[in-house]
């Protein structure tokens, strides 16, 4: 391995993010009990979600509108409007949530900083991923955050564009087999995995990966080792 | 001048944006009609949008969650949830508006292309600012896409860090007086300001700006001639 640049995911890769969305899952959930089961309200929920992705793209601000939108179809328009405040005051609470670092993070940082080019490479909203790194103490490893618009292959070919390397100088490192490792290892960059003992369904895939560039991690700190 | 990076504004500068916005606005202030004025309604809104700003940054989906904000407190939350749903409608049209290219656009991008290095610098929501610049055939021009979280001098300081590049090689082009232009020349850039016929309230500024870094074009190709 010849590498330049490490890219790290940010949500449950650096910090704690799928709990909060979780947390705030559960109290949308009560919120509309009265019409449906917790389980039939998520699916709903998901449904929506996915149907709004093309259009709004991921983060908060899009799981907020997909939260009303889904009260007003499971409800069949007859929430108050009351119940859409409340949403709204729940997605301003997720936005506002303390950052939690997770196990090795500073530690790995610490040990590759100054000995390659880091950088923060996430999905979600721009100015919310900024806050989350800022408020996280972090920044100063980081020579920039990276925000991608989705984490298919073309969009790692754009970001290998945009810092002016091959893919072979590229390593990412992330909680995603889906978006943070298969289009990675595709392009032919280097990719590592690191679990989190929560994944969103949209992430998960059931099979298991096997590439020569691959390398399947317990904890972030492995990463020092290796390189 | 040894410039490195063009940088563009898009919103205005490469197409038309303001003029559906302001649609989107005129269509908000004739639902909620029965409360208030038009001019009361918009007073409002741009209130709320400007509250929102450090938690939702820029972009459309900001914009619709305000908008939804707005009717709830305008109306004392007596909406009924329909109101909400044709906001989140409004919200879906803004976001699928065609693409329409101002003046001397992709003849200017056609002359400086290959000479320096062309980059869209814009603020709003990522996914919705590469959908735009996809759909407008300008892509091809472009290094890439800078989606800031907002453009004050440090937004430009990150901005240039990230081009690795010094600020004297660095040269905006924008509608915008407030963000295109003088945070440029604050960090020592260059920059010119081409005028669009509409400039939303939040981006105007009361006096003229006077210095050896800045052009004022009437046509955004006049930067062919200048450089």
């Amino acid at each position: 391995m010849s590498l330049k640049v490490i890219a790290f995911d940010a949500d449950d890769t650096l910090f704690v993010n799928e709990t909060y969305f979780l947390e705030t899952e559960e109290k949308f959930c009560e919120l509309m009990s009265d019409y449906l089961s917790h389980k039939s309200i998520s699916q709903e929920l998901f449904r929506i979600e996915i149907k709004n992705l093309p259009i709004y793209g991921y983060g908060i601000k899009a799981y907020i509108l997909s939260m009303i939108e889904a009260a007003m179809t499971i409800s069949d328009n007859t929430i108050p409007v009351e119940v859409v405040a409340k949403i709204i005051q729940y997605g301003k609470e997720l936005l506002e949530k303390p950052i939690v670092l997770l196990d090795g993070v500073e530690e790995t940082l610490e040990a590759l900083h100054g000995k390659y080019k880091l950088v923060v490479a996430t999905k979600g909203d721009l100015l919310d991923q900024r806050r989350k790194l800022h408020n996280s103490g972090l920044g100063k490893y980081f020579h920039h955050i990276e925000v991608m618009s989705d984490k298919q292959e073309q969009d790692y070919l754009d970001l290998i564009k945009r810092l002016e390397i091959q893919p072979s100088e590229f390593f990412m490192i992330g909680n995603s087999l889906k978006s943070d490792v298969l289009p990675v290892l595709g392009i032919g960059g280097y990719a590592a995995h690191v679990p989190f003992h929560t994944t969103w369904a949209h992430e998960k895939i059931d099979h298991e990966v096997k590439h020569v560039n691959f390398s399947a991690f317990e904890k972030i700190t492995e990463v020092i080792s290796l390189l």
